[in-house]
Parts: structure tokens; sequence; C-alpha cells
């Protein structure tokens, strides 16, 4: 097994048997959502319920904030949890609350959910205003403190405005190329090059509505978009953003798509003939499939190297250059 | 000049001029009220103002969130501040908003502020609970975590229950004993015996309000009453809290007595006919006065090792013991 398994995104209905399958999947670290549309007080609940997971399952899983957190994750035998937002609602409008969340453990925050934020546009709006007045204050109070751009859910002209006006690299931590799969929530060769150019980093999704053939999508199909993807970017700007949502009602699916903004039904990346959550790959179903993708990429003949880069090396390179403040 | 003077609470409205008569009077370390009666989301704008602060006002203040980064504040001449509430009302009824107001730098939480809080009583309620059931839950987990119990505004039966049921030392960082001024803000000799056996701390408040003959009250006075706490509770349990409020007008004093909870007006301390902040001491008008009391103490016959308790050495114990979480 690579030394480092690192996962850039989940959102399971966490409990201990998902714990259990991250440790048989020798999984060292996985970036959490703890927001979607929730404002303040709800994200602050939700640190909250993690906290307390924190204590009840101290024997599989720890706080990461730091990339030495990670590997003191993989020292004591347990799996890194670090916190993410794909939504700045709980900023509640102030710049301030930036630095306060970082304190809470939060180390991503994607600037747009899908719509217009105060911050930038994200992929489903019809016209992208790039960053805002409050986005570009946002963005290098993001910087100062160490807090990740991640601009996943985010329109074209909006994350390479992040790319650009960020001092440090930025993050599409679960998305695939439109090369691949030409979805909304794909990004574009442009903008690949870009983040990699800057020393920013895709996390390749597993979900199915983000992968060609969807559910039918076979691991060496995505093992060759992998390869063409590191000849684009750079071996060193690729990792895994699974996107894995095990165990979740389809209620969660429609908060994720509707939050509480739309009356009419917004069917995301489905449709109303499919407005369910897409099957599961077969070789990739749950925290324990990890080692399929590492025999994938071996088999596909990747080295033992680039396979350890993208499987986890560079999501800790990145941590280690992401998490802590700017010296002042 | 004692190595480190501590000032167990001001509330202050904070400009560069008051850090500046901080470094004048070599005050090394003072815990400043983040909220009288703000919920959640008003005490977290508080928390952004200060880190504003700290960022705009470098060369004269810096965080503190250990004892170590008073003692990094002394080596560096700057004034350390570390973040108190001197109510509940922030926590929105979570238990979990305990250790999430830790992480955000918040060292002491007042159980209740002169009303009855879900928590514990008051010191201006006619009956007094002692600690309820979410306030129990409250006193282990701030245990847990590191923030400390403070009973300066709360009845006596909820202090006395606080310290006992707590498993680490409380304090009251801001009150004097009734035997030097009769009032419901000061505590007991009962009180104050039980919290010097169980290694709390006592701060003396030089609020008007609290001391024999208000304004009018004489250092030699206020020395004499040091002497006497420290035969009752011992010389390593007694310190500084001064309760000085700095350049705030009578809308902040009118605040802190009615909240948003009445539409009587309460006076607290003061009455209608007294209904305005009383005249400062003459030997303690602001931040650079501290010298002023170290003389006094002096005068009064205390020798360096014990000026050095209780003008900082105390205070600094008690952070080294109290602002840590406990080990799992």
């Amino acid at each position: 097994m690579p030394e480092y398994i690192i996962d850039g995104v989940q959102y399971a209905n966490w409990d201990r048997e998902v714990f259990e399958q991250m440790r048989a999947g020798d999984v060292t670290c996985v970036h959490v959502t703890v927001c979607y549309w929730e404002q303040t007080l709800e994200t602050m609940r939700n640190l909250g319920a993690w906290n307390r997971l924190f204590e009840q399952h101290a024997d599989l899983i720890r706080a990461v904030r730091t990339a030495d957190d990670v590997r003191a994750a993989k020292a004591e035998g347990r799996t890194g949890i670090v916190f993410g937002f794909q939504n700045c609602t709980p900023l509640d409008g102030n710049l301030d609350f930036i630095e306060l969340f970082h304190q809470m453990g939060v180390r991503f925050m994607q600037l747009t959910y899908n719509n217009q934020s105060l911050l930038a546009s994200g992929c489903y709006e019809a016209k992208d205003t790039g960053l805002t007045r409050f986005g570009k204050q946002a963005v290098a109070e993001m910087n100062r403190v160490g807090m990740v751009i991640d601009m996943s859910h985010s329109g074209e002209r909006s994350t390479l405005e992040a790319i650009e006006h960020s001092t440090r690299p930025i993050t599409v931590s679960h998305a695939n190329p439109t090369f691949f799969r030409d979805a909304l929530r794909n990004k574009s060769n442009v903008v690949l090059k870009s983040l990699g150019e800057t020393g920013g980093i895709l996390g390749f999704s597993l979900y199915p509505f983000h992968l060609k053939n969807h559910s039918d999508c076979t691991l060496p199909e995505f093992c060759q978009m992998v390869e063409q993807t590191a000849d684009l970017m750079g071996i060193d700007n690729i990792a895994i953003g699974t996107d894995l949502c095990q165990k979740q009602p389809l209620s969660i699916l429609e908060w994720m798509r509707n939050g509480r903004w739309t009356k009419e039904v917004d069917y995301g990346e489905g449709s109303a003939a499919d407005a369910k959550w897409p099957d599961p790959l077969t070789w990739f179903a749950n925290n324990a499939d990890f080692p399929n993708i590492v025999q994938g990429l071996r088999d596909h003949g990747f080295d033992e190297k680039d396979v350890a880069k993208i499987m986890g090396g560079n999501w800790l390179r990145f941590f280690e250059e992401s998490f802590e403040g700017q010296k002042t």
C-alpha cells in the first residue's frame, strides 16, 4: 500500500461502521464536509457533533489540523479527519469568521456551491461574475489564515480568477476533466492547466455523475483519465477526492441540491427521470475499497512512486503548504 | 516591579491609547470580557473585532491561549490578551459550543451574570437554584476542555456548588470580601475559604461599588483588605481583577445592567439617584496606574515575593493549571 491514502472530500452518514471501513481501506485522512447550505450556528452544531465523534471513536479517528496531524494519524493507526465547507454561508457576511472557523479546525472552504454566492459564481449559474468585492477580500483572508480555497462547484471564470487572485495554491477537491465527462461540475483543460501551473491540486471524483458512463465507468477507464490528466497538469498536482456519500438517504441528496433556496425542484446532475442517488461503482462502493484504486493505477502502469503521490502524497504536501497561517 | 502583572478582568472601549497605558503600567496580561448578554453570533463578531486589533496593534498586544503565551508576551514587551465571557449566552443551549469557543481562544466563562441562567443563579436573584442539570454538564465540559469557571456574578449557593462540583480550581475573577464591603456582588467568608481551600483564585476588584467608601476608598484601606483576605484564603489564592472599564459611555453601563431582558431600569449596584459610572479611584484610574498598587502593597508591609504573587504570579500558576484540556 502507499504510505498515505488521503481523500479530498466525503460526506457520509458518519458512524462507527464507516470509520471501521476507513481503517479497513487503510485510509490515513479524509476531508469531511461540515456545510452545504448551513448558516453559522447550524455549521457550529455540525462541528460540535464531530467533536463528540472524536471522543466516542477515539480508537479509530482523530482530528487533523496540520500535515503533522496526518503523520500522527498514520503512526497511531487512526484515520485523520479534516473539516471543510462546500459553501460560504457560515461566514454570515463577516470576513472575520474565516479566522474563527479556522480556529475551530476548518481548513477548506468552497467560495460557491452551484449558485451565486457573496464571493463568486457557482457552476450552474448562467452568468459568472468572477470574484466579487467580498470574494477578493475572502481569498486574501483565507490565504492569510491558512484556509484552502476550493472551487469544485464554481463557474469557470470564478475559478480562474480565484487561481489568479490567490497568493497560495488552491484546489478543486472533487471534480473530473470535461474531456472525460462533459458536465457543468467538471473542469476544462484551461482551468486544469492553470490549476496545475500554480501548484494547485485536482482531486478526482468517483461520484458516478462525474464519470464517463456514470455508474458503469470501469476502473481502467478511470485510470486512463488519471494518466491523461497527469500529462496535462503534472503528476504532482493530481489526487483523489471521491465525493463518497455513504449511507445517505435521498433527503440528503435533495438537501444538497435544493437547500432552502428554491420551491422548484432542482435535480443537480440528475433529472426528473433520474432523481435518485446513482448506483455505486462496483469497484468503489465504500471506504474499504481504496485498495482497488491503488491496484487499478498499478495495473494501468503507474509506478509505486506515482501511485503514492496520487493516493495521498500530493495531498500531504499540499496540506503542509496550505494549513498554517502566513508568517507576518 | 514584579515579574508579571496580570489583571483578572477588564472591559474597556479598546483602542491604541488603552494598549499604550497597559505598556506604561507594565501590564503583562489582561483577561478581557467579550460577552455580557451577547448571543453566539454577536459574541463571534466581538472575537473577530479583537482579532483585527491583534493585527492592527501587534507592536503592543498579542493573543494569549496558554501560560506560555503570557511568558512570551513578557519577553516580547507586549501585553497578552485572554478572552472571557461574563455570561453563558453564547452557548446557545449547546454543550458542544464550550469546546468551539475554547478553540476560538475563550478561557473564562461565568456561569451567570447577575440573573438566573441556564446553568446557575446570579447574585441578584431572590432564590438560588444552585447548579442546574445543564450547569453540571457545563462544569464537567469546561473542566475537560480547559475553560475556567468564573462565579464573580453568581449567587452564594451556586458558587459553592460550582466549587464542589468542579474537578479543577475555579475563580471569582473580580469581587471583594463582604467583610470589606457588604454588597450582593461581593463574597462571604464561607465562599472565600472554600475557594482558597480548593486552589481557586479571588481577583480583588477596584470597581468603586465593590469597595468600602466607594470612590473614596484609600489605597491603604484596599491593602488592609488584601492582608485580611490573605489570612483567610492563603497568599497563593489572591490576585487582582480590577473590573476596569476605561472610556465607556453610560450606555455601556446600562447595557451591562439591563441587557435586553427588562423594561424596568435596573441600576445594578447603583440606584436611580446614583445611576452613573462611579468616579474612578484617585490611585487607580487607568492601566498605567498598576505600579501604584504595587507600591501600596509594599508600603503595607508585603514582601517582594508576596507582592509578585498577588500582582500576577498566582494568576500565571492558575493559567498554567487551567487553560489546557484534560488528558484523556
